[in-house]
């Protein structure tokens, strides 16, 4: 039915040699002439030489007197010279052209006033001691900066100096951004008290507008177009003159990449349509009569790293600008991560460091999740000839953020609970510049990170069906021979999530099995989904009865967001995630949640911080107000008396 | 005479705790609210939970139909199921809703059209296909950003996304610039035709504005306040209540640094003044009635370290952010560097990469060359307790420049000679990015550079006085045994350089030694020098016996600039240099310039660029252009018959 229009799919690697040898030399970009003190960013147009030199003359670098040097040779402490004032000593300040004829300064604090007229001085000085020579830092006539040089604060300094007041710079490359679809909403039209919204927010022509500011560009933003290839014509046609370069955000509807190739093609050139990227790969390189254009696929991480790989290097070389590199380290991944072969793709990982080496943990990656940007320390770039990373090779990884902030950041991992965000909260506020990050992962998952060293802390809420103990059962078994600290973080009420009134009646866990209820149930590994499954046994429930069983969730959030968008009619999960959501809540049972800190951490002064944050009143008060929590006892250190020699229970931390 | 009310010197660290503990905490920004779409670059002042969840609603991630996956199994190639349309299977545009009891989605491509009323499908679908799940990338309430965040332009698309259009962030920290000093004119005040200006042009204030700009902050500039107590105060008195933070440059005129300190404690406190960092020395800090107040020193270099070291801080600090490092290093010094104890020195250096490792040569060290910060790839900080750096220790550098530009520089050490700006600026023109850097050093320094590995080329024209032989029998007495390519740059004149018009009537070397003459030497180790030394031998003229013998210059312009300056009659140099200048000129001698370069470099690309500038017309044509130069065998390679057995004199390259 559809005809997908693609070229063969090309390489990033002969994409970018198209922007080289084909898009680059459309862009002619012309020159201004604006105030050396504005000129802070932006690009020589000429080669900038002194019209004055600096200092323009000689001049004091001390206060005190100016003298021919040959007149003060002999003077000592024992046979002073006197010389006459304004003849042959002439006060001078800091900054002071010397006199005609006068060679040197000698310091104000070395000078001996004997009269009105005439000083004394008792050791000789040497030609051009404490003067500043003209031209010292920039002699007139010389270059001060080559063409194609980026201005920098600094640099408006030397141009002053220099006796530039106003230059010639390049003008900034100007970049029409035109988002289409017919599902975008513009940003403040959408209703958000509606439960379904009428459409999608257009946020990629945002982004897309920073990043060009950040490249030295000058953005232009088209309003939304919908998915109508005439109106996209009209928009190219009545623009394209008063810009240097075209981004056409392609709708995400059908065909749209079909008619925006066409369009193209009937007033211009498509030189590649696909790119074997992933997020990226719809990505297309053309020209529009005789301006550049590139058309950028509708998911923003698409959107971006298209933007990234192609756009920004594009504006960088029409400005004849080297593009900056991002801080490169070594870091080795936290497990095997697959990847399709003959795709180059990036990967967005988090980044902790535990002993010496850097771990990367991959984010989400789907091209349609910008918080896999957003939440990034960096970004792999997995070779289209890798089938993928496996655990024990480091990769490079290109940073997003400081190193230092990595260093400064808690990893947690583990078992998703509503309070963490307070605990980030409150630690960011208290112990800047302490950051915070968690992977909401199971708690097995948190446990298995203790094991492999690839966090700080892990959270857990671990219920032994066979004693009925939380955690210590599991810490036992899985962690044997390595040393940890347990800080009590809450005990929590864990119950069914119902959609608001509940308006299928349900009274508990035996209504799941009725035919008219949908379930969404939590990750194999988390503590929740222990918990069900172990009330289910005891209440002798069959799991394969429940519809909607075997759809996972990976958060209590992510649980009660289904419920709520109505395709579930119950989920496991905590009392604050269903008020988080207005949600309807029957208890099913209280639980420990307790946090594991390996010992080879616990002195660690962030991870102190984050333990005395666990123990502030602010945080207790914060999560009281919640609903769902009982804090009588967080923060306290918990001792288990089935690993060691002592007393049984909690203990005050 | 003069009474300086230093307080007693604190170091760099203890003055960064005063910040900490005394300045940060005058400092109250408030917050504003504004659109998102405007946010790049602010910080958050609250923390910010999604309004909506994204996507909205369960959406397509294909184009195609819409069904629910129940009613699809067992359809197979074999026995394919039909569904009725609007009914069972809803065409969907990828982002289009699916409708409601739908759970899947199956691509355009695997649907079959039977007729306008049902399709046909030969594959089953399993729940949650193709779809994207309303939430999967921010559910609603969930906190997307924390306090205290600087917002990226990643980070607008998901605040976009999660249904902010308006936020609240900090209000920029506003810092008030007050430049004073009696010597100081506005940029454009000054009479580019006067040869002796009447004063220098105020840049400090306008490099500080750029650098508070990159730091986040709002910068205002209060114009040039003469050295007069009243009048500063007066400022102070009138605009301290409108910023958050105030700047004051010190006049470097006498004693305005003690009126300054005075005004201060006054209606405020001094906490410290002077700071044992140089450049930086006499920085201030205090507090103006409830202000924080920085006292910048005069000296462009120093004023620019003490507020990258002093100023930057405390603004990261109001805002509650972590200031990002400059990338980091390790690189050995060329010559060992000696620093003073007890001062923390701030070095600029150019860096090179030689072999595997970084090398760094020191720039001028005075705190009035601001080109010493635009010139320079790096700082590297000398510890107080240090006397200095040993060249077999390597340091660790903080670069102002990318590594891959460092990597991308050719560093010419050795004579100067004014067609190194022609062959910079061809270079830059035809091969970005390749850069070019040039040491001044002399053109033994540019040998000895060769020896130790530390350059990629080095310039010289030296004359054996024994067999009148240019550049040869050195590089084969301080070369031996090390691997050189020669090509031939220049023929060039060299002469004496006089003021316009001769008023001196100096007619050649011998009315050097005249009494009313006084001449500017180059520094011993040039080729300038060693040509000097040797015609005066030849002519019998006695060195000793000429005034000005032992002032010494580093360049050609240097010593042009002497003469121009007034306080020279004369100087050896380049005609050019003298022609530039709009000097007179007397030729001495017609020698040979010429470029060596270790074969160890000589395939590396950027040398051949190199080669392939000097070779080019475009070089030899504007080179001729600027008079005083040869030019008919540039770019030739020289065989040196007294090292090898190959033909003698000069060879096609």
């Amino acid at each position: 039915m559809k005809r997908t229009i693609y070229l063969k799919k090309k390489s990033l690697e002969e994409a970018k040699i198209i922007l080289t040898s084909e898009l680059v030399k459309l862009i002619h970009l012309g020159t201004e002439t604006i105030p050396v003190v504005e000129a802070f960013g932006r690009v020589t147009a000429e080669p900038l030489y002194a019209k004055i030199s600096s200092p323009p003359f000689h001049c004091a670098a001390m206060d005190g007197i100016a003298v021919k040097a040959e007149r003060t040779y002999g003077a000592t402490e024992e046979s002073p010279k006197s010389l006459l004032i304004n003849k042959e000593a002439f006060f001078v300040n800091t900054g002071n052209p010397i006199p005609h004829e006068m060679d040197a300064v000698i310091m104000i604090e070395d000078v001996h006033l004997i009269n009105s007229e005439r000083v004394e001085i008792r050791e000789a000085a040497y030609p051009w001691q404490h003067v500043r020579a003209m031209g010292e830092d920039v002699i007139a006539t010389e270059m001060v900066f080559l063409e194609n040089h980026k201005i920098t604060p600094y640099d408006v300094g030397a141009l002053l100096a220099s006796g530039h007041e106003k230059i010639q710079v390049k003008k900034r490359p100007r970049v029409l951004i035109i988002p289409t679809g017919s599902e975008l909403l513009e940003p403040g039209r959408i209703d958000l008290n509606q439960i379904i919204p009428s459409g999608i927010i257009e946020s990629n022509s945002y982004v897309l507008y920073g990043l060009i500011i950040k490249d030295g560009g000058e953005p232009i933003r088209h309003p939304i177009i919908e998915d109508n290839p005439e109106k996209i014509k009209e928009a190219l046609l009545s623009h394209h003159e008063e810009v240097d370069l075209i981004l056409l955000i392609a709708g995400s509807s059908a065909g749209s990449e079909d008619y925006t190739h066409s369009i193209i093609e009937e007033s211009g050139k498509v030189f590649i349509h696909g790119i074997s990227m992933m997020p990226g790969k719809p990505t297309l390189i053309g020209r529009f009569k005789d301006r550049p254009i590139i058309g950028l696929p509708g998911y923003p991480v698409s959107a971006i790293l298209a933007y990234e790989e192609l756009v920004s290097p594009l504006l960088y070389q029409s400005l004849h600008l080297m593009k900056p590199d991002r801080m490169k380290i070594r870091v080795f991944p936290t497990r095997k991560i697959p990847s399709k072969l003959g795709t180059e793709e990036f990967l967005r990982v988090k980044i902790g460091k535990y002993g010496e080496k850097f771990f990367a943990t991959p984010l989400p990656r789907g091209s349609g999740m910008i918080t896999s940007l957003t939440k990034a320390d960096g970004i792999i770039r997995i070779p289209a000839l890798s089938e993928g990373l496996n655990e024990d090779e480091a990769s490079e990884v290109e940073l997003l953020r400081e190193v230092e902030e990595i260093l400064n950041t808690v990893v947690m991992v583990g078992s998703h609970d509503l309070t963490l965000d307070i605990l980030e909260n409150l630690l960011g506020k208290f112990y800047p510049p302490i950051f915070f990050s968690s992977h909401p992962v199971g708690s097995l998952g948190g446990i298995l990170a203790v094991k492999k060293g690839i966090c700080h802390i892990a959270g857990l809420h671990l219920l032994d069906p066979e004693t009925g103990e939380y955690n210590f059962p599991y810490i036992r078994n899985y962690l044997a021979g390595i040393a940890v600290r347990i800080i009590h973080l809450v005990y929590r009420e864990q119950g069914l999530i119902l959609q608001r009134e509940n308006p299928k009646k349900i009274k508990g866990l035996n209504d799941l099995l009725r035919k008219d209820i949908t379930f969404v149930n939590r990750q194999k590994g988390s503590g929740t989904r222990i918990l069900l499954d172990h009330t289910l046994k005891t209440l002798l429930l069959e799991p394969s009865q429940i519809r909607g069983y075997d759809r996972e969730e990976y958060t209590h959030m992510g649980v009660a967001s289904v419920v709520a968008g109505g395709t579930a009619d119950a989920g496991l999960g905590i009392l604050s995630a269903a008020r988080a959501m207005g949600l309807d809540f029957i208890p099913i049972a209280k639980e420990r949640y307790d946090v594991v800190i390996p010992s080879i951490h616990f002195e660690d002064k962030k991870i102190q911080r984050v333990i005395e944050t666990i123990c502030s009143n602010e945080f207790k008060k914060m999560v009281s107000q919640m609903g769902g929590y009982d804090v009588s006892r967080t923060g306290e250190e918990l001792i288990d008396c089935g690993m060691r020699n002592a007393d049984c229970g909690i203990n005050q931390g």
